[in-house]
């Protein structure tokens, strides 16, 4: 085995000891020392490659994302939508990763290299992921050409963040399926045709 | 002076010494005991009144909030969501107060207490006012029969606490203007009449 792999294999380590052990004491209670302590390395091995523990645990629930939600392309758009949402949602917002997530979204809020990590490392491509699929389904005139593509990622993402954060109220899939409707149908009277 | 007036005026106070303190050192580094100090009242005079700093300091930001963030009903509902959500984007997504109910909404991600206040002192009345404003619009055709009333809070304010809180871009009268006539288009290819 050489020297890269076995820091690989370490780096694997220590990112599933910091997702077992989260999921024993909560995030707030999570502490570099006890990941040390557990994966058997030294807390300086552990700070070489993340400064905090906010940006170690990023990558570490970042590293479930393993099929890396991308979305299908069935010819169906909303169908398309449906089930990649269906995926991030059981993903991070439902237990046993859900609270957890909002945690580390929690922490972004007075962190900014955690804030900035989650951008860079998953909200941006995931922006992008859904620009590209909304992009195809506009150019096949089955997205409105009126629809600011740019706004796609916060219009379709926003209402579960805020079910996720502000509310916290459990959520569902029936509740993404009610909330990409309300979106595909808009709030203007539609003209009759 | 009665005591309940001088109670009021002591109350008034502790939120406005809470408030002054926020903006000077920021949300992580408020304490009680400053808050005390400062306003000139016993630690446990606070902590009868509320049990944690972030209870304390939801309190006084949402005594910021006189005008109730109402609706205004001239009769054009996309001009009167306009210019509610820009009063409440100016209150509390730019500075000073942004960075601060940004902290506090991280808060409520650890805090069930801080969570459940801010969701009955502030979200659900907010959220009852924008469904009141939709049905009337509703009513009289200037919003589609099929739009789901009961998302309407999720669906307009959902993009604006993404753009807060996970991509912490600035929040703009354009961004807001933007997005309501992206939710108002819809997704959907629109028939043409």
């Amino acid at each position: 085995m050489n020297a890269r792999r076995r820091s690989a294999d370490r780096t694997e380590t220590i990112m599933q000891t910091a997702l077992d052990l989260a999921l024993e004491v909560g995030y707030a209670k999570l502490s570099m020392e006890a990941i040390a302590g557990r994966a058997g390395v030294g807390k300086d091995t552990i700070y070489r490659r993340w400064p905090s523990k906010g940006l170690l645990f990023l990558d570490s629930l970042l590293s479930l994302n393993q099929r890396a939600l991308d979305y299908p392309d069935t010819g169906d758009v909303l169908a398309d939508l449906r089930q990649q949402i269906h995926a991030a949602v059981d993903l991070l917002a439902t237990p046993p990763w859900g609270p957890l997530y909002r945690a580390l979204v929690g922490e972004a809020q007075h962190n900014p290299a955690v804030a900035a990590g989650l951008n860079d490392r998953f909200i941006q491509p995931q922006a992008d992921k859904t620009v590209a699929r909304l992009r195809a389904a506009q150019t096949k005139g089955q997205v409105s050409p009126d629809f600011d593509l740019e706004l796609a990622m916060a219009v379709l993402s926003g209402p579960l963040y805020f079910q996720l954060l502000i509310t916290q109220e459990p959520l569902t899939h029936e509740y993404v399926n009610r909330i990409l409707d309300a979106l595909f149908a808009g709030l203007d009277p539609r003209p009759r045709p």
